[in-house]
């Protein structure tokens, strides 16, 4: 078992939809990412928060299988993020961004993590997702996440980073943004010259596609349907908790060869599917290994088509 | 071998995409469906054509495994539909429809169409689906489509119609729409409470999701990812060459157990595939067995994630 580094925010989240409320709620992508990471290995964070974090948050970080060396605690107030969710729940409207602590905040690997050979780059400054991969050792497998803001305003600086990245991980709208292709397949293909060898595509409730160059230069193609749910509350964290499955998975096995990229992506599904049953951590931090590995296995069954066919048995004639 | 009844539109479609435009162009639910099926079986077509209906048009229908005797050639125009698609090609803007012959038709089955085993109900008036479905005989599976207009316009006849369809096909928009839930299984389990024992939710680019009521109560769920294409030219008449290629493939087994409907979904992305690449009929037609079962396959390795591990082996522990 690998350990895996996890670098981004720690937030208090204020987010109304329509099943509901919370307010100054614990989030952020590092706190997602890492929850769900640290089911299936041991997690280093890196992040700050301000000296009004409270102690409930810290005590439930503490209980997992997190290390906080990388945690720096600053004077004034932890990041803060509001937002709203119509009926439609793919469509969010950020009400609010309050950065305190993070504004002036520059990530520092702790010693002991710098042998880590798996690391995760939260959404943040492109600038200074460079700097960890400076103190970084040479990790087995880099992914990154990046957004719009990113991809509009250091649009450079990102291209410089992820020729340093092994993977990334954003959603769809991002993957057209940053290509400037409409069709994913190009937008993939695209991607896929500039640094990374891997593209993930989160698409919420339609599930996720990778894409991989294969040695030989072709390009595997993995698609992956959403776990379907009745009752979805709040989708804050989604995609941060996917992107923690999906290199927890990797680094607890100690692999990134194409079978267990595959298996990740449906961990990263399935991790995904319990954050956004309930509002801020609610759910996903009481979720079982047994009922991960359930989900896992539901979604097994409900992508197999050809249970009795060998794959490559001609159907038609 | 069963037979497939197709009862829908042919129409003459004016299309423009980013990519290119076409005039007059065959199209038309039935001949989208009617050419798609008979790649897997014989097609009965009923459906009317104006006295203006093109010899080629005629000659391309008479070409393949599908018996005409429905076909009526009234006097008056063809059918004409014309729409507008931006870089969003999920996102159709009709410009015109002009109803012509189909105006006041009513269909009506050949005799010896009526001992069909499959029967697939076009997007027309619910009033009409019912009357082909007291036309019919016993068929073995009874799938329909319908569309915006019939659920805000006709709600209480296509629920009267449901009730005797086993399958319905539809977008994701309209199960939302039809069932008042904005969530896809919520949306399912009210529809499938309706008549329909099987859902299949048609989701362009994201695939396609099918839903299940067992004998046992269950609700059985299947999900696949579209076939990723580079090029997309024009969407027009993918959803109905899903249904043709979906119920063409069930009807050439003569099966409707769940895995048959497993791969009839996959043939039904695969056969839209095809569509979306030309414009009109021109990539559909021209479509082989060999082209039909390399993507079949190609969707095999796409969504397979345990080559290795049994299904309901233990992966965590």
């Amino acid at each position: 078992m690998a350990s895996l580094v996890v670098v981004g925010s720690i937030a208090y989240d204020s987010v109304e939809t329509p099943f509901g409320k919370v307010e100054e709620a614990l989030g952020g992508a590092a706190t997602y990412a890492g929850i769900a990471a640290a089911y299936f290995t041991e997690v280093r964070m890196v992040g700050a928060v301000g000296n009004d974090f409270g102690k409930a948050d810290l005590s439930l970080l503490e209980s997992r299988n997190i290390d906080l060396a990388g945690l720096d605690v600053l004077p004034g107030l932890t990041f803060r993020w509001s937002g709203h969710y119509g009926y439609d729940l793919n469509d969010c409207r950020t009400l609010d961004t309050q950065l305190n602590v993070l504004a002036d905040f520059r990530p520092n690997l702790p010693k002991h993590y710098r042998s880590s050979e798996y690391l995760f780059l939260g959404n943040f400054d492109p600038a200074l997702q460079r700097e960890v991969l400076r103190q970084a050792g040479k990790p087995k497998l880099v992914a990154c996440d990046t957004m719009n803001y990113w991809i509009e305003e250091h649009f450079t600086s990102l291209l410089e980073t992820l020729k340093g990245v092994g993977l990334l991980l954003i959603n769809d709208g991002e993957a057209r943004q940053l290509s400037r292709e409409s069709n994913l397949v190009r937008a993939a293909e695209k991607i896929l010259g500039w640094g990374p060898r891997v593209l993930v595509v989160k698409r919420g409730e339609y599930g996720a596609l990778m894409f991989r160059r294969e040695k030989g230069g072709g390009l595997d193609i993995f698609g992956a349907p959403a776990y379907p749910l009745a009752d979805v509350l709040d989708p804050t964290g989604a995609g941060d908790t996917f992107a923690g499955g999906f290199m927890g998975y990797l680094a607890g096995t100690g692999r990134s060869d194409r079978h267990a990229l595959r298996q990740a992506v449906i961990f990263g599904s399935v991790m995904a599917s319990f954050t956004v049953e309930g509002f801020s951590l609610d759910r996903l931090k009481e979720v079982t290994l047994t009922e991960i590995e359930i989900r896992y296995q539901e979604l097994q069954r409900m992508t197999r088509f050809d249970d009795f066919a060998q794959p490559g048995e001609k159907i038609l004639s």
